[in-house]
């Protein structure tokens, strides 16, 4: 069905493929929740590939700043002309699938107008603003993006410094930077591609400079038709990072910039024409679409991490490097133990962060639908885990993709390899956030002996998750007795930030008992029993790897014993050798195309080598024989050196 | 004396270093092994910022992949022209600083030219070889490579699969490229630059294809006069990398390509006219070379590491965000525990490696000098400790890189940060090592006891030293009982094969040992007595915070007991807590010029703010206010929404 094994193919790959012990067909629907959903990627995929809109004449590694954002631009508009070619209403899977087609790892001049600026047009908008608005947004005849952050200020939205004071001669609010840390900084597509902006600013209306805290307004920035700057306000790109190149995140300042009165998003807080300020009739709950989008954020991560144990499995069953046995002839470098524990365990903890990822998505579904009938009860949690998964998933995805790097050696460094381009496509996710403790002690309960993990034959699921849940709990309770006892001699806050390390590494195992649970649960509902079991045991590797890795947690008051936590390393040894003739097959269950993956080292057919030296023809450098450099410099400081001999 | 508080600067900077408790002259001293050296890298400072030949009218961040290559040819031509201004015979003192001050982070054409090409000539020819080659290469009248690694092998010597077959009848090797995986590949300079390579080639002669190993050539590559390759020479850049993109690595194929007998390094072995091949009188130690060039790099990833962290503690300092007691204003983000956290044990960490770097350059002088008395007896734990350090040192500082560029939040993403660079620059350094565990058995000795940590204030060095020579001791008996136990029933290969991972950890606990060891050695030795109180604290910082990632194996056997365990994490609080005030101080002990830095972020005077907005605006895409993608497809298609309103 597949078609994964074709004529031509590495040998190597080919022998993997054959001896895996599941039928990939029924994995791969297990590993995207259902057939239907890979029939529609196999769908989408032949649609990118067939379109000549959508094709790359050099590939993106050989392109400069200007050329990369030319892309993008180009791209970002072929991709919204053919936007029916998927189900728009799922940004989730399709949406997702489809732009990492057409566009590979990056963003674009359009990723905040769909990302941010729509969704602040539907969620902020009173209804006259709403029919004068969202028309142009959805037809796209305006291109948004959202201003919040500042040089000075990123996350902390009360210290924004730029205001917009309210003038009631003329009923306009004037938009003003009062210093230069108060330049707004880093918004996608602000630099050279929007022409209007969510413009997040500090209200002061209703008498002398009353504050009335950080609002929403809608702020034209550039001309129509010549798109040059209006008056008033200056921007510009922020330069090249460490990646996603492609987005002219950008700089904008304002002079005393003008926009009329209803120009303030409306739909909970008002300004009338007098000035009067109308505060909303309750707290905003804009919390949803947060936690959708770090859903969305969890399964990226997920994707990235997941696309670095493909090439890095494909690659290490391609590449064959020293002798285990001597005159046996060169291995393949799969099969050294410690190239096993490079790779297996980044694709169990793939295989954990995808599956987070859905179980956030449904967990947010379930909400919503709650919040419809008026219960919030299960918000707070929501938003504990999904902030607490944000923050392990990006940190690890980020560590993982560059073990996974490294365990491809000297071509693992090279862009052709994909893994740079990954790597900081991935990291640019990551922040940190560790809060959320005492709300963790909700969940903690009483006590509960000695751990149960036992050889991994044995252990059930239960006894991991008992055994986490336990080490968890005690984390939690030994963080809050700190807190409270600092709390005698100090402010709140201040014990807080005294504690706050601690508090971190309790969140993160908090984090890591969940990942562990829906791991397991997600592979004990599997149907085939062949997928089921392979999958079960990189989920248990999973969990084992975790354990001997916070062994100094879970020894803690003679908890787990030495006897067990040699156990946990040796079972980890003897489940590498199980799945060892399982992982190519593993790492095609995440159905990722070349087109996907883009990376000479992953190759589906594993014909690696050829396709490296085609790409290195590519090169910028290589377009002469001889440089400039050579006339310029080496030439004549090599002509004057055999002049001297 | 220092000039490093100046009028102007940021206050908070200048707060931190009147806050510090020692000299930062006594220290800067103290960090770079004395006066005179301190006092040189201020000259050659000076002396790199005067000469006008050095200067880059455009940041490197903003440069194309062409554009960088050009800047790298220029530089390394300018470099070397200036050569005399400093001690040549010193690399790992001023060499490698007058590179970092001219170049920054990256390699350039003559990379190799010096690093790998000239050491050859002087190490591998006979006497008429050398009066040939030496005055070229060190005239600078030819430019060399070193070509060894190939496309499907790299250091794996044997393996190589490019062959010199020796042709008696016209007295010449004929070079060869007899598959496609025998390209050669990531040589530097070789792309574009070299117009000659050492070469190392598998040697035919001897009768019908008598293989004789590997061996080097000297292979002329391109034409004096025009640079363009000589026929049955194939060669080119091998595209874009993670970084180090001013090299031009290159790939190199032979279609049969002759060159003369005597152009086979013969100081070791020959082959005569008529083919007869003579072997080298003894094996080759071509070793002492490598141990050097290791200290180098171990030098070169502390001072990233350094970089880094000097980046990382003058902006916490300068940032001010979110209230840790509310109203009493923004505090500085270095006032956060998890801040201090993130940044202090990385730049202990950096000291660590810095001075073993010191030990190891100081070890290779003293067994190079035994070595001419005829005694090696040192240099195979010469080869351990340099090979194990290389190893650990780069993933942790790789790793430590990324954990400050993201406790810089957003900006630390920005090419203005120097991060990306710093970070792709030094993971560059990044393979893995792990064998030489048997060896280390040597030096363990018999069990002792019970862990002696107690509170830090307390603790000696003898007490630390005891307990981490005990755990690593511990950790070679029970990797070597299992590589015995597994050799009963396998080869013994096979077994070092299934031990591997243990093995490694164990090598790298060893490592760490050495580590600390050096760290508190130097310091003890330091004269200054403030000094010596802060980094005393900083080394027992690094040690605790050690034994708090490996408080699994400190604690097996109860030989730490849980109340020990304890005690190590509250007293790294502790000494966070100390260590706070000298922090900025510290960063400045590095003596990192803004030249050398390269950072908006780390700048000596703070200004941070400014500099950041100065820097964008030098950004490819602000050369015009309209970007072409508005023309081309922005600006069409909002004029088609606009219509369809």
């Amino acid at each position: 069905y597949d078609n994964i094994i074709r004529p031509g193919d590495n040998p190597d790959l080919t022998k993997e493929r054959k001896a895996a012990s599941f039928n990939l067909w029924k994995m791969q629907c297990f590993v995207h929740e259902g057939e239907d959903v890979v029939k529609r990627r196999k769908e989408i995929l032949e649609f990118v590939e067939n379109t000549r809109e959508f094709d790359d004449p050099i590939p993106a590694e050989f392109l400069n700043r200007e050329e990369i954002v030319d892309r993008g631009a180009r791209k970002a508009k072929a991709m919204t002309d053919n936007a029916d070619a998927i189900d728009g209403s799922d940004f989730f899977g399709e949406g997702l699938y489809f732009q990492s087609l057409v566009i590979g790892r990056e963003l674009h001049s359009m990723s905040l107008h769909y990302g941010m600026f729509l969704p602040t047009i539907q969620g902020q908008t009173d209804d006259d603003q709403m029919d004068e608005w969202m028309g142009p947004t959805v037809g796209r005849a305006i291109l948004g993006t959202f201003a919040q952050t500042e040089m000075g200020h990123g996350s902390n939205l009360t210290k924004l410094e730029t205001t917009a004071t309210y003038d009631p001669k003329t009923e306009e609010f004037v938009l003003h930077t009062p210093t230069l840390t108060a330049t707004k900084w880093w918004p996608g597509g602000l630099g050279k591609s929007a022409n209007v902006a969510v413009v997040m600013a500090q209200l002061y209306t209703n008498g002398v400079n009353k504050y009335q805290g950080p609002h929403p307004f809608f702020v034209p920035l550039r001309d129509h038709d010549t798109h040059m700057p209006l008056k008033g306000v200056t921007l510009g790109d922020i330069g090249p990072k460490f990646g996603i190149n492609s987005n002219d995140n950008g700089f904008l300042i304002f002079d005393h910039y003008r926009i009329p009165r209803r120009n303030m998003f409306m739909r909970f807080s008002k300004v009338l024409p007098d000035g009067t300020y109308v505060a909303p009739p309750h707290a905003k709950l804009g919390f949803g679409t947060m936690v959708f989008v770090r859903s969305i954020m969890i399964k990226d991560q997920a994707s990235q991490l997941g696309a670095a144990a493909v090439i890095g499995i494909r690659y290490s069953a391609v590449r064959r490097q020293g002798e285990i046995n001597e005159g046996a002839g060169e291995v393949q470098v799969i099969d050294y133990r410690t190239q096993q524990f490079r790779l297996l365990p980044q694709l169990a903890r793939a295989f954990a962060f995808l599956f987070a990822a859905y179980e956030i998505k449904t967990l947010y579904m379930l909400v919503t639908e709650q919040i419809g009938t008026g219960n919030s009860d299960m918000l707070p949690e929501l938003h504990a885990v999904s902030s607490g998964l944000k923050s392990v998933v990006s940190w690890e995805t980020a560590q993982g993709i560059e073990q996974l790097r490294l365990a491809c050696g000297g071509h693992g460094y090279s862009r052709a390899s994909a893994f740079p381009d990954i790597y900081t496509y991935a990291v640019g996710g990551c922040t940190y956030e560790g809060e959320n403790i005492v709300m963790l002690l909700q969940v903690a309960s009483q006590d509960s002996g000695k751990a149960r993990i036992r050889s991994w034959k044995q252990c059930t699921d239960e006894d991991i998750i008992h055994d986490f849940e336990a080490v968890a709990r005690r984390m939690i309770f030994s963080s809050y007795d700190r807190l409270k006892s600092f709390e005698t001699t100090m402010t709140k806050k201040e014990a807080w930030n005294k504690c706050s390390i601690d508090l971190c590494k309790t969140a993160r195992m908090h984090v890591k008992l969940y990942l562990v649970k829906v791991f397991l649960r997600r592979v004990s509902a599997c149907e085939d029993a062949a997928c089921k079991k392979v999958m079960h045991t990189l989920a248990t590797l999973y969990a084992f790897d975790l354990i001997s890795g916070a062994a100094g947690y879970f020894m803690k008051g003679g908890f787990m014993s030495e006897l067990q936590s040699e156990l946990v390393q040796s079972d980890l040894y003897e489940m590498l050798e199980v799945l060892r003739p399982e992982s190519v097959a593993l790492a095609d269950s995440w159905d990722m195309s070349d087109l996907e993956l883009r990376s000479v080292l992953g190759r589906r057919d594993g014909n690696v080598y050829p396709a490296l030296l085609e790409w290195a023809k590519k090169s910028q450098l290589n377009k002469t024989e001889v440089l400039p450099t050579f006339e310029k410099y080496l030439g004549p400081m090599m002509k004057e050196g055999r002049a001297h001999l």
